[in-house]
């Protein structure tokens, strides 16, 4: 597949699933203004139910990673297996799903008859956060490469499953994913992040990523002999 | 399969999705009194799962379109590739639509023991609300077209997740269906949308439908050269 | 497989249905005693979830049926194809599913705290609720028999999906099934269904599944000619 | 697979595990002060997805036991038909799985900001809720047996589904696991369980344990002659 036409899903992707996120949060906040857990239900099943579809449509195209952390994994394991993403590939990939998170922010806003240039509020960083998204990412990139092995149906569902227990079990919300934190900051609502929690947040995501694949590599190694 | 027996399962079919669609909204309101957002979830649930459902059970008889966006779409795809419906088999789809969606929304008002006959008295029409709509059936088109690949079951669960997603990720609870716009017209209910509205969703739906059928050409024409 | 053995299936599994039903009902009651909608979709997912899991468990030993409609709808189509259930095995799967469903109901009191033996209060018969549960049953059978092509994971999703969906869209709470109804009679609690409305939704249901199967029948016979 | 490896993936699996189950619990608990019913089903929603991707993670290694129960119904099974886990990998089995619940519970209560060690305050015994106990752990270890001739999609659909079922169709809430039951006693939270109930809880697991397996082994052992 050209890259250039990788390039435009992974941007599409991105952008529709920022849309996905912050759009749903938006419609939530307006509509159960009472119970903060029910608002964050509502926001966690249309973010998994829309995530699996976003895997289905570009999954054939990109690989429909729509993550920075998930591109940055291929391409580390590709070094080691000669089969992940080239290094120039990565940096279109990551370009891409900046600005197509960027793009999705921007969308959500005005689709929801709000102002389209915003900045979040919500200060989001404590030590059990970061742990928080460290889990996630880790738990993210795991399953992705776990799971990768079955066919797409069983993939995207694995994959919406996660986001949809992550979004609960994590302390932070299992942001998970920095292009989509860059795309929250420009969002002053539900899902939103204040700016100076980027950066502890992307870091978290970061690490968590490489923790995730030092496992999925631990485990599914060739094993040298089965007893 | 006869065109006959195809006009039969697009009329069932849709007209069981606008009882899904209406019915459920009806219950919801009736049940839940106090919160919108709660509405909408189980409208939106009950929804997508009615989808999926319709389209297990009349997509081997008809492809289960159940939606003149998508029928339009088809038939345009058609005169490019030659696969498509015939112009023919389109207007007896879309007047099998209609109508199974009239037909659709009088049972589920009488099922509610309602006056069978109503008019909706919701004015949706907002900026926002248009580029919701034509976001709503740009994806419900695209996801349609990319996961045709897929065997029923992968299809019909993504169409159903695309639903429970889009209602909450879009500003307008994604109609995104012109068929299924009619027969909300006709009961005035929690999914209701008042007649004066129903031309700019209309529009906006197959400009959405356009758009969407464009992308897919897009991404998945047979690519010159892999590199 | 043994005839005895399939009706300890069918016992089994009409009971642990009961169950799931009446259980999660009862539950639903005492936790979420605000709103009545909430508490229908703690009640609708876990029975959806529920019959999912009783049909990969018993169907391939009995079928699943674990519906007294179901068993006659098969037992009607075998008498056309000479595939279906023979008149006996009908007398067995049906005795089974009542005498199930009266034990899961038993349980579901038990288990809860609860006195055994009730009868429920709730008066449900009213034109639109008779509508709703005709419409229950046809729809429950002909998805039923319109999915049976594909394999049994799917099979069990779309059943699931569609009892998730009709407890919604119809004004009855889709009961569609005389063994559940019967048990549901037993237990005076959320699901309950008062003595005096249990002839009239049997003979909805009976009315139900025999429009349910006509239409596949109409829908899915082999074509005369292709066009 | 290397036993050292499957250890590995039923300590992580099992710490994951218990991190979904006590994280989601303390979420829905924070977030959903006000009904309890709406707070079980934030918890068994994001507990049963996440069981669901666990099974797919950390299937391909260790079988995804991540419950002792199902270890000792496999070991059981093993001693008849010679296929199940020997009795020195059992040893490991339980003990990674006990170790990890531990694990997962100290992890969710720094996630969230806790103190990491507590002692749960809920009384959870009555003789309803221990027929609840008996009646999931043979609910979960029937269907986990039944299904195990599928592939793993569906195997870890149905158990998925089983869970977020039986959360609500139990009095007791479906601990069904008598690791996690060890870590639900280590966060004084939603989820948590009294020390003094715990005894109880995991004798009722055991004996459900046992009543599931051998239901399992009734229905699906050779049929001497088919009628």
């Amino acid at each position: 597949m050209p890259l250039g036409r990788r390039a435009v899903a992974e941007f599409a992707g991105t952008a529709v699933l920022a849309v996905v996120v912050i759009g749903s949060g938006i419609a939530a906040e307006q509509l159960s203004p009472g119970d903060l857990g029910l608002r964050l239900l509502e926001n966690s099943t249309a973010s998994a139910l829309g995530l699996a579809v976003l895997i289905l449509t570009f999954g054939p195209i990109s690989g429909a990673h729509l993550n920075p952390v998930v591109s940055l994994a291929d391409w580390l394991g590709g070094r080691r297996d000669h089969g992940g993403l080239s290094t120039r590939a990565l940096g279109v990939y990551v370009a891409a799903q900046f600005s197509g998170a960027i793009t999705g922010a921007l969308l959500a806003n005005a689709m929801f008859d709000r102002s389209p240039w915003q900045s979040a509020t919500q200060a989001r960083v404590t030590g059990g956060h970061l742990i928080g998204e460290v889990l996630a990412a880790a738990g993210l990139v795991a399953v992705g490469f776990a799971v990768a092995r079955h066919g797409r149906g069983v993939n995207a569902a694995a994959m919406a499953a996660y986001l949809g227990s992550a979004i609960w079990f994590t302390s932070s919300g299992s942001f998970a994913n920095p292009a989509l934190t860059l795309g929250r900051m420009l969002s002053d609502s539900f899902t939103g992040i204040a700016p100076s929690s980027v950066p502890a947040f992307v870091a978290a995501q970061i690490l968590g990523g490489l923790a995730g694949s030092s496992l999925i590599t631990l485990l599914y190694r060739p094993a040298a002999r089965p007893r």
